[in-house]
């Protein structure tokens, strides 16, 4: 097993997307075609919340394993885009507001009720996977924001054609990432190549992207399980 | 066992630093008569640098396990203050130029040489009680952070008059602790006090303040026995 380059290595990487990102799953793939129903759409808004709540979570874990403060500054970064500060609600308010937009009152998504159980034991994968592994390996976890950036163009453009009935005020959420998944991406990317020096080490990363899609694509199987078409 | 009120809690809490903050340790004691050797000093200094590094490291692990955005929001601060930002250099590279003012080599502090192993022991059993306690705990290991201003003024006028040798640019740690530490502990404080809801958590905190003690306690104890007055 040789070691792979830059290149290859990223190559790879881009391909665990095109095989195993959520933009495929049967869910998703109907509600960027519009054909999610209301219920239907808020179950995702309101279980994807779990996932956005955890956000900051992970990151605050791996950001204690980080070797210096330099890398810490840098990954410091998504945790105050999710939480906010003074002047700048962030991501979480967001998408609070993206449920307040369909009709989901914030107390609803504040107490987790709508939460499904698998969606739940999915995160917390997530983030136990991020407080166990070595670091390296929870960064490359996180490089699904390589493929995020193109998905979340078209979603906003879904969401304002194809669900008229959403108020456009939630939507702030996903503009404010159509920036930052870039960058998050970017120096992501960059932490994995320069640390993954063997080939045992990169297909542990690919590994662990193909474990994160996993997550991903679990927190759409349960919303089709539980909110299936006939149902509506 | 009943419930301590706030007045009675803080007190208990105030009366652990009486009795074991590290400023009855010998080598402090000696450090603030002044009657350090520079050889002392200097590995005060960089064996302290060890605790310094990772104090962003069990802060956020707190932060991971601070159940809103409003509480990170306010605790991440304390990763900032000691990271840095673009602008402000943070706390572990003033302690670095601390090391520079006594003529300890960057390159010296950052590669851990001069750690003596039970400063390292006791800096890591602090990080894993961090990992590994119910948040409230943790976060009340932290409030000897109610007894560091007055020691940290007494600090700086003892380096100025009494270690002429160390220079001045050396302080900036010290006088950027001196409004950080209060506002630190008056939060932390603020958390222990509604989070203990009976006695038993109430002694568990001031368990854990008592634990934080012999934390520093315990680097000193490692100094004075490395580096004895009859050696200097």
């Amino acid at each position: 097993m040789h070691l792979l380059s830059n290149e290859e290595f990223t190559m790879r990487l881009r391909r665990v997307g095109e095989l195993r990102y959520h933009d495929k799953h049967p869910y998703h793939v109907r509600m960027h075609e519009g054909k999610l129903s209301p219920t239907q759409l808020r179950a995702w808004v309101a279980n994807r919340f779990y996932y956005q709540q955890n956000i900051p979570v992970k990151d605050a874990l791996i950001l204690s394993k980080l070797p210096t403060r330099e890398e810490r500054r840098d990954w410091i970064q998504r945790i105050i885009d999710h939480d906010g500060r003074e002047g700048n609600e962030g991501g979480i308010e967001a998408w609070i507001r993206l449920g307040e937009a369909v009709d989901i009152p914030r107390e609803e998504m504040l107490d987790e009720r709508h939460v499904l159980p698998a969606v739940r034991f999915a995160v917390d994968a997530y983030v136990n996977f991020c407080r166990l592994q070595p670091w390296p390996v929870a960064v490359a976890s996180s490089l699904t924001e390589l493929f995020a950036p193109v998905l979340i163009t078209q979603r906003i453009a879904v969401f304002e054609r194809l669900y008229p009935w959403i108020r456009p005020e939630g939507l702030e959420y996903f503009q404010a990432r159509l920036h930052q998944a870039p960058r998050d991406a970017d120096h992501g990317l960059e932490l994995v190549l320069r640390e993954c020096k063997d080939r045992r080490e990169q297909e542990q990363a690919i590994a662990a992207l193909n474990f994160k899609c996993d997550v991903l694509w679990a927190i759409l199987d349960a919303l089709g399980l539980a909110f299936p078409n006939e149902a509506n």
